[in-house]
């Protein structure tokens, strides 16, 4: 734990419930039960020399409990990642997460008490969403535009919840290569938004899954560059791998300490054995040779279905046009529902996609659909895309002969 | 997910939050997205083409996202598991979490609204207290005695409670090799328990980390055995490892279903990479060797401790004698504060323990100390025994210098 003195700026923000959270007896006793001279009695920690490491891995470590916030060599190894996102932050203010979503979770916990406004994107994350939701919060959902959210709009509702004297605990962006919508927040907007939130004494989530997955275009700094207070989280499912489940979350000293005692809650620590293997991987340069070889099918993929969207998709509908990451988004005539669309595309032409409505607090999005095109291979993209025209010009034709 | 329609007892202890937890869309479209036949377009899924296996192991689904009760063949294994301990249970009605420690947060999470009554042991095991707390839980402590929880005393509180309409959401309980007193509960209040909690409407945790580790008598079964309506949770971190952080929540149907939108909430799912590494190391038999030579080192361990607290400890001190499990419970003359004692015993003779007080809602357990025996080895647990001897004894006598 941190132990030097933090100046709390956020005492008005945390939750009711953040001030049961607190540090254990346990915990702060671990921490002198590792001292090799200490005999301890205190932990719980199974016998080591037991592990049956030959038949599988010889690393001790990685099979004792951990410390909660996360094991010094990974943090490190973090704490180099996104210095190339041009983020730096000290080692001991990185929290190892199981996951990005974990730290989600934990933001709603010690953030909201029920009824408190929050900040999202409109459409936003749906895995925060249904975090937040957990909590009891009042989504404020902020429409997108091309380049990033409506900072007019967002400025006018800050401004209407200051009179009600009901501040939004935080506001929750993800600014590069947005999910789902796949756009990107302007360097403009990122400061305006950073100046935003100190005026109306709230923090800004930074969530920045995708950034190292640029295809075209010149970096744009994440918030968290130019601003210390943002709470930045990051992970390693898309620059390495989702099944280990491991994220990490950056935050200011004071609400970093919160987090710990949240996390010990939680699940006491992230599992060690994956903080090792991820490490290792980590410990070289190679990985940027995989990152590198992740960019260029990625881009393929996406150009293939930008390409049949192109080539198949009819009048009236639009699309988003990715610089990286996972998805696109593409709008259709207002008039079509796409929940009530995908039965039809899974049952006639075998086609998947999350319709518009899942990511929007606020019931808009009915004739949006969310398009992944990290996972399907490119022939396969092509295809998949032509059949969906088919389903999209069979809604629009069925509304049109009704309509004439 | 379970689709068969569920009855739900429960609805009136559930937390206000949980009517929030719900499936999403994104899920229930990825269970299309893996039929073979199906283009999806819907999950956020990175490229499995793309992964470094050769650098790393050769189980592509291990990195990729997994569904969020956990992987079919671990819940396979942990179903052959449980049934050594007498409980029967479906495979899908287990939920892998990361660690029990999650379990009981998403139990916190799901039941408690901020005020309700639970009740608990005390003493109690410390990271469901500390769970529980972040909830703003209102604890309701009954004593342990030497066969388990004071049934007279529980029935009488759940009488009054019941006259204030403020039954117990839950009754957390640690039956076997109990953590942090080391006793273990009679079949005879296993079965009053059991009724009890039918009788005021509220239902059973039954928390077994460690009944596998049994050094001598019976095995008494646990209450899931016979009660269906139980909430049982069980952990691979003491017969395996606790650095993967894999538990498993066995839940009546209804609770089953809100875990699991808790879980998706709380981190998607736990990793697939470690689901397989347990998943394949417990798949023989060969788990059960490693399980015997764990109990045989943990009962000479405990047995050297005995041994040693009979030799070295002053009159006026008593301990539990426990059948298995990691801990025992040590209990000082009244005056004695454990949570002071313990700066001089770090200090002066190098020796820690975790003070009484941590394991009790209700601020009692000062005069007491709970000690790992299996972790430190037979000559240190001797040595530590020794000079923590040393530390008691002169607390006792500056007491009497003091009080002549």
């Amino acid at each position: 734990m941190v132990s030097r003195f933090k100046f709390d700026d956020w005492t008005h923000l945390y939750a009711t419930r953040t001030s049961s959270l607190k540090s254990s007896e346990v915990r702060d006793l671990l921490s002198v039960g590792t001292r090799p001279d200490i005999i301890s009695f205190a932990g719980g920690l199974p016998s080591t020399k037991n592990f049956p490491m030959q038949k599988f891995i010889n690393v001790t470590m990685a099979l004792q409990y951990g410390p909660s916030e996360g094991h010094e060599g990974l943090r490190k190894q973090i704490q180099k990642i996104v210095k190339e996102e041009g983020v730096k932050a000290d080692s001991e203010n990185i929290l190892v997460t199981s996951g990005s979503q974990q730290a989600l979770d934990m933001l709603g916990k010690i953030f909201i008490d029920p009824g408190d406004p929050i900040v999202v994107e409109a459409p936003s994350y749906v895995g925060a969403l249904n975090a937040f939701a957990s909590y009891q919060t009042n989504f404020i959902s902020i429409p997108l535009e091309e380049d990033g959210i409506r900072i007019d709009e967002l400025s006018h509702r800050l401004s209407e919840l200051k009179k009600q004297s009901k501040l939004p605990k935080f506001i929750y962006l993800v600014p590069t290569f947005h999910n789902p919508a796949g756009i990107t927040m302007s360097e403009e907007k990122r400061k305006k938004i950073s100046l935003l939130a100190k005026e109306y004494e709230t923090i800004i989530i930074e969530d920045n899954p995708y950034s190292q997955l640029r295809f075209e275009g010149k970096a744009i700094p994440p918030i968290r560059s130019f601003d210390d207070s943002v709470i930045y989280l990051g992970t390693f499912s898309k620059i390495f791998s989702p099944g280990l489940r491991l994220g990490w979350a950056i935050a200011p000293p004071s609400v970093h300490e919160k987090l710990i005692f949240a996390k010990q809650a939680a699940d006491l620590c992230t599992s060690s054995f994956t903080q090792r293997v991820v490490e290792k991987f980590f410990e070289d340069d190679s990985w940027k040779n995989h990152l590198e070889d992740l960019i260029e099918c990625y881009r393929k993929r996406r150009d293939v279905m930008l390409r049949a969207l192109e080539e198949f998709f009819p009048e009236g509908t639009k699309w988003t046009i990715p610089e990286g990451g996972l998805f696109l988004w593409v709008e259709l005539p207002d008039y079509i529902n796409t929940t009530q669309m995908l039965a039809e595309a899974v049952r006639e032409e075998k086609i998947a996609y999350v319709p518009g409505r899942a990511f929007f607090a606020d019931g808009k999005g009915t004739n949006c659909m969310r398009l992944n095109f990290s996972y399907p291979e490119e022939d396969k993209i092509y295809e998949g895309i032509k059949r969906l025209s088919k389903v999209v010009k069979k809604q629009i034709g069925l509304y049109k002969s009704f309509n004439i």
